[in-house]
């Protein structure tokens, strides 16, 4: 067996890696008046390949598409990350400023091998190459800054009300132990907004080469993929892990609890950002005819714009929650549908159980930050629990004119 | 050829037809302390087996069923039409209160035969009977009153913020002529939203018995179809075609023309619908590998979050479009899209058309009610126009606790 502790330090709590963040003035300033950060990069003592998953959407920004062509397959020690444009849309333009932004980074510090570029914000701008480049100056790597990661975390949100990282050690039995960190930007409906999830891992375990994309994919079947409709991705969706196995320690139960745990909490932080939510619901699917099935009445369920604003309104309206999941394709019938808000069942095979006194009760779930829609089916063993939230006045605020 | 021309009456132009709206204190009344209509009823004098079109939901209302096996292949005359309730996931209890309704109905009225229910409202709570049968002793068939077919319209909204109907003459070249009208109930955002959409369409053209159904499926892919995902539809979503045949004139090129006419109208006012948004979108998509392709690109802009809430803005963020485009899984690529707001071009095969004058031009588009977003896949033959709207403040008024 193994424990799983919480620590400090997010992306840099694992030895051997350092992230920091600073300004390029891509963001307006602060309301105080100091600068916005707005550039992170995440630094990896040791070269190694990186495990990725990234987005399905068929146009991918050309970050991406600079990686595939030029880095994947080979040894990297370097992330560089921009918010505020998201270098999409941008054809081979796009590519070749990511050549000349990395090209003055590695003539700056000649210690950087293959960098890679990771962007977030509006699609279909040119990058401001200048004043990312201008911001290398301030770049500094000795500092060992115990605030780096947090100013890392800050540096690459964009609607993100907070930032979001976490770090994990885990102790195995013979009292070895490794360490996970993240970091991750992405705001409250993700899906079907598109809003960019960007994250990034870090670990001192010694992840096989050969497994680390399988496990990464695993992982995020749960969580970034259980917010989010499959295939219905930003352009700049990306996950990295960095894996540079200075602990010699590996379990790959242990490891997979531990991603999974910071995966969950990432992926849960998105759903409930408050620019966007105000309450994080998760909707589970059981009893379907298989997991396909669960998996397509449950994200139904978080994509349908009836159930988010009866959701912010604190109403229990059950039948579109019902109808929802009888449009959604997937094999249901009445007679053996059961629908309920955390414990409080509110149809059950058949019947109506929603009497003024159990209406009361599942109001008061409601009215909870966090709670629990269940469906069972009630035909197989088909399970699946996706991760969704309301729609009030705040995502229209926020989105109406997201480029200004 | 034919020719066109708009009519007064709605349901009741054709002859034979008597629509009319009563209250059965199903509504609150109105604010100036009026009773509001919310029973309608469509009578022919002739007995017809009308043309139909359900809800693809697996979960179909108590009155969809009860057609299904008692009335469908039968002869009626009769529609019976209530809003605030939509008598769906009622179960056995709910085809048996249909049943009681209607043999009230029969046994106050014995000249109605085989009578149909259709209901739009709540989904959850067993039907008011009382209520409903109460208000057949304001049931007047003979008062032949001209408002009669408005205030048919007006009862069977729920959300809608004003009533949909039409009525069209087709005069053939050689002076014989007949009439289609049609009234309806849906409020915009149909889509992904799920509220109930209602169209009743009485002509009394000639149809051939075993050519309506196909041509109000033909027409409604075009109209109904294209505001609402496909197989994505409410549990109570059903259009009915009443064709009495009494004009003794038919020829199927007129008769689609009108038809197609006629569910385009109602279909846009459904989206136009003032209640949840201001603006009415074609997203018209060419160029898509096939047909197939297209409708799937169109339908998932006319859902886009990001996109309804840019629209909402006046925003032309074209990025969103491209992003929802590609996550949309349909083939598309950089090098051969091209986007326009009505004729400004913002994005054209690969190159960025988005200078301060062209943003100028695009916002100014779609500061107009009504405009049009194409995008050239440049691939194929593949062509479909959906219809959508933006997402609003009024939206979530609405929907955050319609049950109220």
């Amino acid at each position: 067996m193994f424990e799983i502790i919480p620590i400090k330090g997010g992306v840099n709590a694992p030895q051997g890696f350092y992230a920091d963040g600073v300004s390029a003035g891509l963001k307006p300033p602060l309301p105080n008046g100091a600068p916005a950060l707005d550039v992170a990069f995440l630094y990896s003592e040791d070269v190694l390949k990186p495990f990725t998953l990234f987005t399905s959407n068929r146009f991918q920004a050309a970050p991406i598409t600079h990686f595939k062509h030029f880095i994947k397959g080979k040894e990297s020690n370097f992330v560089l990350i921009n918010t505020k444009n998201a270098n999409a849309m941008t054809g081979e333009r796009g590519v070749q400023d990511v050549c000349d932004i990395l090209s003055s980074l590695t003539q700056k510090f000649p210690f950087i091998q293959n960098p890679i570029m990771s962007s977030t914000g509006v699609i279909g701008q040119y990058l401001p190459k200048e004043k990312i480049i201008a911001s290398f100056a301030s770049f500094d790597f000795n500092a060992k800054c115990e605030n780096a990661h947090t100013r890392a975390a800050d540096a690459i949100r964009t609607t993100d009300a907070f930032s979001k990282e976490i770090a994990l050690r885990v102790r195995l039995d013979n009292g070895e132990s490794f360490c996970i960190g993240a970091m991750a930007k992405g705001a409250g409906m993700i899906q079907p907004a598109l809003a960019t999830m960007l994250c990034f891992i870090t670990t001192d375990a010694l992840v096989p080469q050969n497994e680390g994309d399988r496990i990464l994919r695993e992982c995020a079947k749960t969580s970034f993929n259980a917010i989010s409709v499959d295939g219905d991705m930003s352009t700049n969706d990306s996950v990295f892990l960095f894996a540079n196995g200075r602990s010699g320690v590996y379990n790959e139960a242990a490891f997979k609890e531990a991603l999974k745990m910071i995966m969950h909490k990432l992926a849960t932080d998105m759903v409930r950002d408050g620019e966007g939510s105000t309450k994080l619901v998760a909707f589970e699917v059981c009893g379907a005819r298989d997991e396909s099935q669960a998996i397509c009445a449950a994200k139904a369920l978080t994509n349908s714009l009836l159930v988010k604003t009866a959701i912010y309104g604190e109403d229990p309206n059950w039948g579109r929650i019902a109808s929802t999941i009888g449009a959604s394709g997937v094999e249901c019938n009445e007679e053996s549908l059961r629908i309920a808000f955390d414990s409080v069942v509110v149809f059950d095979r058949g019947q109506i159980c929603f009497d003024e006194e159990n209406e009361a009760r599942a109001a008061a779930v409601m009215e909870q930050e966090s709670f629990r829609i269940t469906c069972d089916l009630g035909i197989g063993e088909g399970h699946f629990v996706a991760y969704g939230c309301d729609l009030g006045y705040r995502y229209i605020d926020i989105n109406a004119d997201y480029r200004s």
